[in-house]
């Protein structure tokens, strides 16, 4: 993949073969030497990559084959989001270690149910042998306007989707060897917010965001690129049940959209659609000071390093 | 990236900055959560994704790290060149072993030189920590009627780009400790066919493939998709000077293009625009038997299977 479905023989090609029948319609115009795909007129082309690799991002006795396949596509499904764009399409390189490769079609599934999600398809992908299981995901998608991260302005308030802390107490949990139990969910199955970013993109967000390093670690990037400061409430943070707000502040991996906007959302009619709570957590201010928060305590430090020691 | 240009601290952040500086006008356009790129009217996106692993695709002692970078993006921007498409951008998911970071900057360089010499850019990717370097890249590119390998018809001639064998040669001597001399510079330094590509596209090519996994293994592909027999005169294939044909019908990693076509191309005015041969190798016949090669023994397997033991 991007390799022919009919192929001479070989074990890769074998796999291959296997993944696409696994994933059926879910996967489309798979084998030729790349994917060809149309953009509708006027819009433009936004694609982005993630890298999800064992030890970095999962351990393979916290979540099965299918949840790492789903969660590794779903992390970058949820940068399209953060554009406001609709997926097209998906290519997925797969690293597999020979000790995975019994559970490659488990990892397909999870891929297969994530595109399915976002009315995606998998249309290409790569597949080789290595040490560590790693699965780098392509997002390719569409949009009229993408949101950037550089449209906040001094005076919009800043809206966060969902409730936040559940991935990091997770691994917090699950760390220490404690079952995640109710964070469990947030952790192994974080939602893209692809349908909620069209809509507050279409009720005039200026900026977004999606959260994988964390709400202040991510907000520090709408702040540096919009050059403006932006001050968070920890009080209005809306924090899952049984999370400190200091988690809900600095925890990653949740996937949920931060966004600003000069007006109000219709926040009722926001959650009636979606299901899912929309709250104003702060405002932007002028140039300069980048973001700080009122009534916690928050270290400097981004909420996930993955090119440190 | 796709993570800002302006962010707040950390190691990973400050890699990036040290990438994307070191890219200078060969990036645009990182620093949001995905690239935006335009497509032209009428023009399909072609997209692809190809991993370029350590202990896989290389080893450390046979190619500088620049070279590395350099033959990444190559591999992966002859799948465009294969689908006669123009790249637009590309996107590197860096995995970086502490081993490597030393010289993560050279690997930019040859990745720098791989996207100048395309016309492309670098808009986004991904970084980091890992076990084993590896760089995956994904290309971005368009074509109003991309090249596919299932348009080979019975009667066509089959025309291959280059002399073939170098890099097997190459690969050859390294492996028995011996330097690759004369082989060296196809095997480090393989250019991508992409003006090639559209030059035999406008003039009426059926089909193409780039040589990756070997000229007769990739036939394979081409007859397997599009349904035809091929059959390859050994006695005309191009080899290297130096290079049993043998090597030069099996020999993977080349990078040049076959391609089918029903009328003869002006191979004359070819070399003189590309400064490459383009030869005549065979031709393509009825429905279903595969490839086979007059005055040359091939064993069956394909030349590069990754995914074996």
């Amino acid at each position: 993949m991007t390799r022919a479905l009919e192929l001479g023989p070989g074990a890769e090609f074998d796999a291959i073969r296997a993944l696409v029948e696994r994933w059926g319609p879910r996967a489309t115009g798979i084998g030729d030497d790349a994917a060809v795909l149309r953009i509708a007129r006027g819009e433009a082309l936004v694609a982005s990559v993630d890298s999800f690799v064992e030890g970095q991002h999962f351990k393979r006795d916290w979540m099965s084959p299918r949840e790492i396949g789903y969660k590794a596509v779903v992390a970058a499904l949820s940068d399209l989001a953060a554009m406001a764009a609709t997926p097209l399409g998906v290519l997925v390189a797969f690293t597999v270690p020979h000790s995975w490769r019994s559970v490659l079609l488990d990892l397909a599934d999870g891929i297969g149910d994530a595109v399915e999600l976002a009315g995606a398809h998998v249309v290409g992908g790569n597949l080789i042998d290595g040490g560590e299981l790693s699965i780098t995901t392509t997002v390719l998608g569409c949009a009229f306007a993408p949101l950037p991260r550089a449209g906040a302005r001094a005076g919009d308030g800043v809206y966060v989707t969902g409730e936040l802390g559940g991935p990091a107490s997770a691994v917090e949990r699950l760390a220490n060897g404690r079952p995640a139990d109710a964070f469990r969910e947030r952790f192994v199955k974080p939602a893209p917010r692809l349908a909620e970013a069209r809509w507050l993109a279409e009720q005039g967000a200026h900026a977004a965001i999606d959260i994988s390093d964390g709400l202040v670690a991510d907000l520090r990037h709408i702040a540096a690129a919009s050059n403006v400061s932006i001050q968070i409430d920890a009080a209005a943070v809306p924090c899952l049940r049984g999370v400190a707000v200091e988690v809900a502040l600095t925890g990653g991996e949740e996937y949920e959209l931060v966004v600003t906007s000069p007006l109000d959302f219709d926040r009722d009619e926001f959650t009636r659609r979606f299901n899912v709570p929309l709250t104003k957590v702060g405002v932007v201010g002028a140039a300069g000071t980048g973001v700080t928060v009122r009534g916690a305590r928050v270290a400097d430090a981004p909420g996930y390093d993955h090119f440190s020691t």
